[in-house]
């Protein structure tokens, strides 16, 4: 019985796996069997037929993936080798290979989506109700199977069906910092994925469901190695390790791109200098890439972290960021490659304040890119903390393409240990108002190309992505890669949208569990920053590896590293003058945002220690002192963990003993290190305040001795 | 109707996976469904009921186990909470916990087993068939539950049953080289499973599965830290983490053991000397184990790698390995503990035959160590070759106790990629004849104790485990795993048996698949002497990393290090004289032992040039000069590896398609890899030899300086 039907069983397998066992590793395609009977009768009764048109690889891997999911949801009265003929039919294929009544059928829409769109719709024909999944090209095909298969997942009805999406943003790409020894900087969850010692002729089989995983959301680039790069990925050895990946992700619409050591000239290629203006340097590059090309024609480009923490670049010859990114360019030109070329630069000769360094470098030289080259901009002018005003450098390009680079590994976010929903934090970034073309200037139009009307768009995530079975070393943290890739697909889209979608998708449809949890997790940034760093303190964790707190630190080789730098914490007050009487990092953003920002009775509060340095005493909107509030703020931050372990603990119910329970050991550790936290920075920054802890705020159970001495010298990541 | 048995669900998931996908995770715990008909329903009948004797967190362990396994192999036929009164009982608890009348079945078994054995009987009381699953202790009722298990698993009877067991060897450990940092010495299956930074509050599920598997093959003890220590591990901070650890292992029968460094007293104590001899010193590792029991009640004990590879050490201070040993024994022995003093020695300053320098360090001071002291030796007397000598030392120590160490981990033999099936090796080992006290006595005999009646016996096996999915990088490497376990359960095993049994828990029963596959492993051991090293060569393997052949390296900083050292290939011949014309380690042997090794017309040509300076033209057996016969032994190797493929193939419809895919890539680069091999040392020796490759030997497709100019900077491990 059970021999005979191969879908049945896959069904089983993962039904199964949803009550007893499950270690994550599926993520949010667990296709969880569809419980409610007269939904999942809809369900067969639109599908008794599936008809394919097509043949490529593409086209297999689509067919692959919706047998797989409608046999896991539909149990076994689905069988997609049905034979009935009189049976509504689920037809998909790209526009070239449907017939052409099947094309009448969908009117205009082939023209409202792009390359990479794709159409669901219900029709009927012949007396027979039928759904079609099309799009312009296979890929297109296979992003609608997906985003079909999420209509069932999510119990949504597929009657009446008239879906017509578009990717708005060409480049959805993660970086991967990970390194060829499989370390991987930042990193949480274990090591790198990629096994580069048994590749090329060892395909590990997460190769396969790391490109299930990123087709599903959209993404369609990966960074193989990190941004402090080593050179020898571009040497042969490595590239054929390269291709042998390339190969695997190509058929689900994903392209590789590699970090380029600027220095890699000399390192690799045996020259004397790495001047992008050196005849025999333009030359290095372009055989290079030719090179690259002849094994992968389809490689993407190179993304080049230069002159920045100590990486070599074109300013080491008194070049500029100009020079260096067309140096690439034009090498990659002509296969249709792009640069990405990251932004993230401050100098340690520079004692301008770190948050004014990077625009000089770049918006002077607005429209003198090639027009391959794309400047990958963090979301905030530090370094990716918990909370960052948007970078001032986004819509202030109007002439050179500008992509997002977010953090979905949370390097200073409590690394994979503290459950923290970062699409609010997104989300936050991408609806922030630049006013660089009036009100309605939003981040994300500049990133979708709107705002300035420009072509080449994109947007990176540094990945979560490690060997640990899970992929993100804490379920939840799933989350955080799926929301970035809708995200990178459709920016304009709610943080609460992806966590209802993604708690369906991984755990339940139950209104019982996604109620509370969405909840949770929508405030589980807030909470955080609470926590860590309240009313726009920033980058005060601890030396190194970031973790837990250390606003104490003062001792590192680069000023600008110390968390002293950042909070300025002295008699006086705490803060930051960003403003026209400080540092004026504020001129850098539109009249209006920096008139905000400038005006202390305008600014939101959450920003107020970003951009001021205020009085213990400053009384703030609520009438408490600032002192008192933030006191106030770090005990919430840590009551709202509390209260998520609350939430969580009634859920157990609802989810698999497994992840149930991990979930819970890993709140456990982000309420005792939320509670650190607290702790160690109020009685740090009491030593200047000098004022009592407030009532509600309990009372630290360590000296701030004992906080200044914890070492850890193996913190991950690092 | 799902919902209703959870028992059920477990069979189903099981079932299924070993149908379509299967990573590997469960390794021989597989609990395949018993296809078989009829035997399914005579296992059924036995099993009507289960009666559990005892309630300790062990018995519990050994209940779930049972259900586990049952529900998984008979299906949804099973139940373990029948109320059928009239049927058949499994019977599963210690002899403490039984009652009057069993226990009277049992007649003297139990006096016939020890404290960590089991008895499995059938009998018949009141009409009724009873299986009863027994032992002095809790664990004894474990290891009998996996056994019994493993019936079912390899399709046995289970009429008629009386099994008396008890393992032979007391300490059954694995030493895992991992460090803090979560790389893994010499490891090659990922990185260490051991999440430090999120330890002691996150307990991953791996932790619990990787007792299960070690308790399933009685292995009773793992070493946490890598030998080459860091005594950070013995701070709070960590031994918190160590204590969490051992409380997840305890119920298993796995006691906690750690790599102690010599000089923590110094790097952790703040002390300024680590003198074994020093009070101050004594008194530190007196407190610090005090500390550790206080955590660990039943911590097993230490671990030392001293004066050896720049490890700290009793020599640094003028003592002994005697002095050093009884320091840390005497520290130990009010808690039951041991310390396992590792017998690999061999300095830089001795120009002495390295293969010699061990025994003069030891065997003069037999007896003089405290009576908790074990010395660890390992199988040879180099480092691990793929076929070396046994280790003089082996009978040599009749007042102290000596321990195998054997390595699992294939440091030098084809890392985590080649599929090489090691109990043969092990065997071989255990098998040899010490000549000790005359003949028959074999090196089993020395581990057990009953040559030299020793009361403190044990086994080390340098893991092979890390975080890949499947615990060792390559699905048929777990069988090391397994096949060193039970062999240190009973080191009179054969490696058929062995091959016999994993193949049936961990793939099939069926006969179609086991004959040929058990045949390619256990032919698998030759074929890798045969491509790397045969005829007695041995450590010619590339620097540092030891990733593929360096025959020609001459240039590491210690001259005992280098491949040339250990060939001697010049013009006149090739090998390593260590008869009394050369360096006379035979003389460490007993006579009868020395006298064959020393006399070439006596000597196995398996280990001819590890004791022989030979002629290229020096006839063998078989006719053959010395060259003609090498080249003919790397071709066999390679053909050999063919050979495995052909079999290989011919599994796929008894296996699941994602382990047949797994092994088929890597037994592909493995049959590359044997390949290079050959080329590479048989052009580097033939400048010596000055000989032409004999006929049946396929010529090199590369050059000799191609193969010299390789580097691998990034080979895992190192």
């Amino acid at each position: 019985m059970f021999k005979k039907n191969i879908f049945f069983l896959a069904f089983l397998i993962v039904f199964c796996n949803n009550l007893l066992a499950n270690d994550g590793y599926h993520l949010w395609l667990q296709y969880s069997y569809v419980e409610n009977a007269s939904l999942r009768q809809e369900y067969l009764t639109a599908l008794e037929k599936l008809s394919t048109s097509g043949n490529s690889e593409t086209i297999k891997i689509a067919s692959k993936e919706l047998n797989r999911g409608l046999s896991s949801m539909l149990g076994p009265e689905f069988s997609s080798t049905s034979t009935n003929n009189n049976g509504n039919t689920l037809i998909f294929g790209a526009k070239a290979n449907l017939s052409e009544d099947v094309i009448l059928q969908l009117g205009n829409a082939f023209n409202e989506i792009n390359e990479e769109g794709y159409i669901i719709k219900s029709y009927s024909l012949k007396g027979k109700n039928h759904i079609i999944i099309t799009g312009n090209s296979d890929i297109g095909v296979l992003y609608g199977v997906y985003n079909f298969l999420k209509l069932l997942q999510t119990n949504k009805s597929i009657e009446k069906l008239n879906i017509i999406d578009s990717p708005k943003i060409k480049v959805r790409i993660l970086n991967h910092w990970d390194n060829l020894d499989r370390t991987v900087e930042r990193g949480y969850a274990g090591f790198s994925i990629w096994d580069w010692h048994r590749l090329p002729d060892y395909l590990d089989p997460r190769y396969t469901d790391y490109a299930r995983a990123n087709a599903s959301v959209g993404i369609n680039g990966t960074v193989l190695n990190n941004v402090n790069a080593n050179a020898l990925i571009l040497t042969p050895q490595y590239l054929e390790k390269v291709e042998a990946l390339a190969n695997v992700f190509r058929p689900y619409g994903i392209k590789v791109y590699l970090t380029a050591r600027f220095s890699a000239p000399i390192e690799i290629g045996g020259l004397k200098t790495a001047d992008p203006l050196d005849a025999d340097v333009i030359n290095w590059w372009k055989e290079k890439t030719k090179e690259i090309y002849n094994r992968i024609p389809d490689f993407g480009g190179f993304v080049v972290k230069a002159n920045s923490e100590g990486q070599p670049g074109p300013q080491d010859y008194d070049r500029n960021h100009v020079d260096g990114a067309n140096l690439l360019a034009t090498a990659v030109a002509p296969f249709n490659g792009i640069i990405m070329w990251r932004a993230f630069v401050y100098s340690e000769h520079d004692t301008t304040d770190r948050a004014k360094q990077a625009y000089p470098e770049f918006v002077p030289y607005d429209g003198q890119f090639k027009d391959n080259v794309i400047i990958q901009v963090k979301n905030g002018a530090i370094d990716f903390q918990p909370r960052e005003p948007f970078h001032p450098m986004f819509g202030a390009m109007p002439k050179t393409p500008i992509m997002m680079e977010f953090q979905i590994t949370q390097e200073y976010l409590g690394f994979s240990t503290h459950t923290i929903f970062l699409p609010t934090m997104y989300e936050e970034t991408l609806q922030a108002d630049t006013y660089r073309k009036g009100k309605g200037s939003i981040v994300a139009k500049d990133l979708d190309g709107t705002l300035h009307n420009k072509r080449l768009t994109g947007m990176a995530g540094v990945s979560n992505i490690g060997n640990d079975i899970n992929w993100t070393g804490n379920p939840m943290l799933q989350a955080n890669w799926y929301g970035y890739g809708r995200l990178a697909w459709d920016p304009y889209l709610s943080a609460e949208s992806i966590a209802d979608e993604w708690l369906r998708l991984t755990f339940s449809n139950n209104k019982k569990f996604i109620e509370p949890v969405k909840e949770m997790l929508l405030n589980s940034r807030e909470a955080a920053v609470n926590y860590m760093t309240p009313l726009g303190l920033h980058h005060i964790m601890d030396t190194g590896h970031h973790y837990g707190p250390g606003p104490w630190v003062s001792n590192l080789s680069r000023p600008e590293w110390n968390p002293i730098y950042y909070h300025k914490a002295d008699s006086l007050g705490i803060g930051f003058d960003r403003t026209s009487t400080g540092s004026n990092a504020t001129e850098q953003y539109a009249p209006e945002v920096a008139n905000v920002f400038n005006d202390l009775n305008s600014i939101s509060e959450k920003n107020l220690l970003w951009f001021h340095h205020v009085p213990w005493d400053y009384k703030l909107k609520n009438g408490k002192t600032l002192w008192d509030a933030m006191a106030l703020k770090y005990q919430e931050g840590v009551d709202q963990v509390a209260s998520m372990i609350t939430t969580w603990n009634q859920m157990e119910s609802y989810v698999d003993a497994e992840r149930y329970n991990n979930i819970k050991m890993l709140l456990n550790i982000q309420y005792k290190e939320a509670k650190w936290w607290r702790d160690a920075c109020l009685l740090y920054f009491q030593q200047y305040s000098n004022m009592p802890l407030p009532e509600g705020v309990e009372k630290p159970t360590q000296t701030l001795e004992y906080f200044q001495s914890l070492e850890f010298p193996f913190a991950p990541g690092n």
